[in-house]
C-alpha cells in the first residue's frame, strides 16, 4: 500500500504540477467586437494565472462586460467591485472612441489607478475626453480643474515598464492605422513568458509602413523560445473588403500575410500551434461566419485560431 | 338584430379612435440609466404615435437598445435598419459622452441625417468627438476631411424647428448643468401637442441659475391647456446627496422643488396626473429602489411618475 500511495502522491504532484507550470495568463474579455454593439467594445483583462491582479488592455467595454464575465463565472463579486479592485491599470492603444469608452463612462464609481499609453494617446485622452466639456477630467494632466483619480504614465517605444500592483511588466511598440496615426500593440511579461495584445493595426503593405515587420522581428526570439503563449490581433473585415475601404485594419487575407512575415523570422514550425485570439470583427452583416470560415480555410500555418467570448474566462 | 349592430359598430368606433385621439406620441427608450452600464444610457425615440419616423434624443446607447427594442416587440426588423431608417435625426443635450457615444460608436454604419444641437454642443462635437484622433469626421464640419454623413443643424434658443424627414417640430431651450456649463431641453411638439425631454439639469437654486424657472414659465400655458403629454426629466441622485455633490444633476427633493415652482405658474390642479418620466438615475449602489420610493412620498402634487424600461414603448 505505502508503494501506491506514493506512486499516487506522485502522479497527482505530476499533473496537479504540469498546468501550474504550462498555464501563464488568465483573459476575461469584457468586449471582443469591433464597433455598433456599445455593451461589447474591445476590452480585455489580463493577470497571471490564477492571481486577481489584472491589468486591461484596451477599454472600449467595462460594465456590461465584466457583468456578463460575473453570469459566465469568472468573477463572483459585484460589477463595481471587480472594476474598483481587479483593474489596476489600463492600457490603451489609441484614441478611438470605441477602446476607451467604457473608462470614460466609468471613471465617477473608478478607483485611482493609472493609464499607460504611448504620449500621443494620452494627449488625445487630455485634448477629448478627460476634459470638461466632453466629460470631467478624472486625470492628473489636462484642463484644469483635475480630479487626479487617474495617473497618466507616458510609455516609451519598446521600454519595458512594470505594471503597478501586478506581477506583470509590459512593453509598448508603435502601430500604423491609417497612416499617419498611431496604435499600440502591447507585449505584456509574467516572469519569463509572454502575451502580445495588439491594438487596431493595418497591414504593412497596405498602410504603407514597416511597424508590424519591426514588431515581428522583435518578437520572434521569444516565439522560437516557445515563450510567446497567445497572440491577439484584429481581423475587422472580411476579405471581400476593399484594400481602399480597410481604415487601417486586417482582414483574413491580410492577418494571413503578415503571419507570413512573421514566420520568415521564427520558421513556420514555431508558429504551429500558436495560439492566436481574434479581436475587433466588425459585427456588421455576416462578417463574423465569414471571417471565421475565411481564417480557417487560410490556416497555412496552422495557427491555433481563437475567437474569443465576452465574459468567458480563458486560460493561456 | 341591425338596431345591435348598428350599436356594437358605435361602440367599436368609439373605443377604438378614442385612444387614437388621445394618443399623441411613441417612445422608444434606447436607454434610461445615468452612467455606469455601457448598453444603457440615455437615449429616446419619439415618434407620433403610430409612426414609424422618430427623432432621437440624446443617443447615448443605440445598438444595445434597440436590440432590447426587438426583444421586448417595439420592433420587428433587424436593428441596422431601425438605426438606418427609423430614426431621423439626432437632438443631442449636451457634450457629456453618455448622451452621444452610441451615435459616435455607430456611426459608421448610419445614413446620412441632421444632428441638431446647440451652438456649444456642436462645437464640443467638432472639437472632441467627430475629429480623427478620437475617432473620424463623420460630419460636415470641423476637421478636414469631412465625411458629410451627418448634418449639424444648429439650434436657436427658443425658436421652433421642423425635424427633417418627421411631422414633429422642436423648440430648444438651455439648461444649467454644473454652471456655466449647459444642457439643453427639447419641446417636442406634434399637432398641437408637446412631450417635453430635459438633458442634464440641476436645480436652479443648486446652480445659481433661472434657466429651469424660464422654462417652466414658457411650458405653463401648455400645460394649462392640458397639451403637455409627457415631461422627461432626470433624477441622478437619492436625497442622500449632498448638494455640494450634485455634479450639475437632480434628486427627487429638487425635482419636487421645481415642479412646486412650475406649479407656481400653472395651478397645482394642471399638474395632477402629468406622465413625469423619471430618466438618468445612476445605477451605483441601492439609488434606483432608492429614488423611487423617495418620489413616491414625495409626491404632492400627484404626478403621474413613471419609471422609464430600456426597450419598452411608452405611447403617451
Amino acid at each position: 500500500m505505502k508503494k501506491v500511495n506514493v506512486l499516487i502522491l506522485f502522479f497527482l504532484f505530476y499533473i496537479t504540477d504540469l498546468p501550474a507550470q504550462q498555464k501563464t495568463f488568465q483573459v476575461v474579455p469584457l468586449g471582443v467586437k469591433g464597433g455598433l454593439d456599445e455593451s461589447n467594445l474591445s476590452s480585455y483583462m489580463v493577470a497571471p494565472a490564477g492571481s486577481d491582479k489584472y491589468i486591461c488592455l484596451d477599454a472600449g467595454t467595462l460594465y456590461s462586460g465584466i457583468r456578463k464575465a460575473m453570469e459566465r463565472g469568472a468573477f463572483r463579486k459585484p460589477v463595481l467591485s471587480v472594476l474598483k479592485e481587479n483593474i489596476k491599470g489600463y492600457f490603451i492603444s489609441h484614441g478611438h472612441l470605441d477602446h476607451l469608452a467604457g473608462m470614460v463612462i466609468n471613471s465617477p464609481d473608478d478607483t485611482s489607478k493609472n493609464i499607460y499609453a504611448l504620449p500621443q494617446t494620452i494627449d488625445i485622452l487630455k485634448d477629448h475626453y478627460f476634459t470638461w466639456e466632453a466629460w470631467a477630467n478624472f486625470a492628473d494632466k489636462g484642463e484644469k480643474p483635475t480630479l487626479d483619480k487617474y495617473h497618466y504614465v507616458e510609455l516609451s517605444e519598446g521600454k519595458e515598464i512594470s505594471a503597478d500592483n501586478t506581477e506583470m511588466y509590459v512593453t509598448a511598440f508603435p502601430l500604423s492605422h491609417v497612416n499617419p496615426y498611431q496604435s499600440t500593440a502591447f507585449l505584456v511579461r509574467y516572469n519569463d513568458e509572454y502575451l502580445l495584445y495588439l491594438g487596431d493595426t493595418g497591414a504593412d503593405p497596405v498602410e504603407k509602413s514597416t511597424k508590424l515587420e519591426e514588431l515581428w522581428k522583435y518578437v520572434s526570439p521569444i516565439i522560437k523560445d516557445s515563450k510567446l503563449k497567445a497572440l491577439f490581433i484584429e481581423v475587422s473585415f472580411p476579405d471581400s473588403q476593399p484594400d481602399s475601404k480597410l481604415f487601417g485594419h486586417l482582414t483574413p487575407k491580410w492577418l494571413m500575410k503578415e503571419m507570413e512575415v512573421l514566420s520568415s523570422y521564427t520558421g513556420k514550425v514555431a508558429l504551429k500551434g500558436l495560439p492566436v485570439v481574434i479581436t475587433h470583427i466588425k459585427p456588421s452583416g455576416n462578417n463574423e461566419p465569414v471571417i471565421k470560415k475565411e481564417l480557417k480555410k487560410n490556416n497555412l500555418l496552422q495557427l491555433k485560431i481563437i475567437f474569443p467570448v465576452q465574459g468567458k474566462k480563458m486560460i493561456f
